[in-house]
């Protein structure tokens, strides 16, 4: 007998014991057959890195009806490559990544791990989206989000997505979100990105850190200004990165650059 | 008096000691002053990750007239936002990621440190172009994509970039390079991704490898077929991901589904 429910491959930058991803597989279940290949540890701002100078290494901790866990010991991105090529034995109906605890609206999509796990799905033809709440508590409330999240994945299942176009979802951490917008990513920089944390005599020492300042933000068209409005940010993303627009002026350029 | 050379940042994903990033620095010393802030081990397949667990620690490892090098514990991109924000005290007129010692053409540009180099600059308003040379070999001979580097990046100094967008630039690994094609990024997937390496009994290590396929190799737009043919390819990227062309139809799939 063949079966027939949607398979939904699920990962994240968390890890896998992260609150988010539990949270992502119970709204998901009702959906479909959910495999899990997800991080052993956090590996936040992964963005789409690679193992390349170690073997990876998974193991299966849970199976039950409906549902399979299986954590690996490379990046989000390693994940989707790890699970198409030796646990599923069909591609999948769906790549899921999430749910992030943290923002990944605006530039952060270059920087996520979450999205990480996204592209890769989007690159191999799967329809994929990523889900992220904008906190980083590690016991933050994912419930608001819940329906949410579930109405979007059955959409996505349903409709498809266009080739080389995949979904960045962010919620804000409200328990009232006011609805869904479809947005473009934010235009803006991060700004005092570095604290020190000098170590004895030596001050070349520092954590990441910052903030985000947004160029437009009276723009209700951007994630950035969604989330800050009290709602859910769906940003339709490509993978096909070629600067289409720029291409004859560039070409003048060479040119004239006897190039 | 003012210094009027022009600032040029360097990085690379292969690490400070690499042979690429050295042949980069020779190529490019006539057009300005050199800061190199580049990781001090290899970094291959970064993309644009972070380093999020732990302090990140610079040192300068040589200073001459119109050269100061850096290295630090960082990723590609943690080193670009590392320099502006530390050892620089203006803003770059130019950033620059390679010569990577492999191909970042195609879907590679998702994966490749040398474009999280590129990518970091660009999100900052800096024009920024990406160098690769489709050889692996430690020893690889990047004389051939030499004057040609120094030509792109003189053009780009001369011409910036519009914002947002960034240059990715390959080269085949040939002696008689034929000259330069503007391209888009080549659509395909990557196969054959693992390469089983097991250990005792446990069957599940395995290491990443694999081989690409491009779905339209008679395309001569693509950088994948330029690169096959003898011609250095620059494909334009974009970092606004935002799919502008998807926002109307998705607005109206999840107005249907009641979001």
């Amino acid at each position: 007998m063949e079966n027939k429910k949607p398979l939904i491959l699920i990962s994240n930058d968390d890890g896998v014991r992260a609150k988010g991803i539990s949270e992502l597989i119970k709204f998901l279940r009702p959906l479909g057959e959910i495999i899990v290949m997800a991080p052993d540890s956090p590996r936040s701002g992964s963005g789409c890195a690679l193992t390349i100078t170690r073997p990876v290494h998974y193991e299966l901790v849970r199976r039950e009806v409906g549902l399979t866990v299986y954590q690996c010991t490379g990046t989000p991105t390693d994940c989707i490559k790890l699970a198409r090529n030796t646990v599923l034995n069909r591609q999948p109906d769906l790549v899921v990544g999430g749910i992030n605890h943290g923002d990944n609206s605006a530039t952060n999509v270059h920087y996520s791990g979450t999205m990480g796990v996204v592209i890769e799905g989007c690159l191999n033809g799967i329809p994929s989206v990523a889900f992220s709440l904008c906190s980083h508590d590690a016991d933050a409330n994912f419930e608001p989000a819940g329906p949410f999240i579930r109405s979007i994945a059955k959409m996505v299942l349903e409709k498809g997505l266009p080739p080389l176009t995949c979904l960045n979802v962010n919620f804000p951490n409200i328990d009232e979100i006011k609805g869904v917008r479809v947005c473009e990513q934010a235009k803006g920089v991060w700004k005092h990105e570095w604290e020190s944390c000098a170590r004895m005599s030596d001050p070349n020492y520092f954590w990441l850190t910052g903030s985000f300042t947004d160029f437009e933000p009276e723009n209700d068209r951007n994630d950035h200004w969604a989330l800050a409005n009290g709602y859910a940010a769906i940003t339709p993303t490509i993978v096909d990165v070629t600067a289409y627009g720029y291409i004859s002026e560039l070409e003048k350029n060479c040119k004239e650059a006897g190039l």
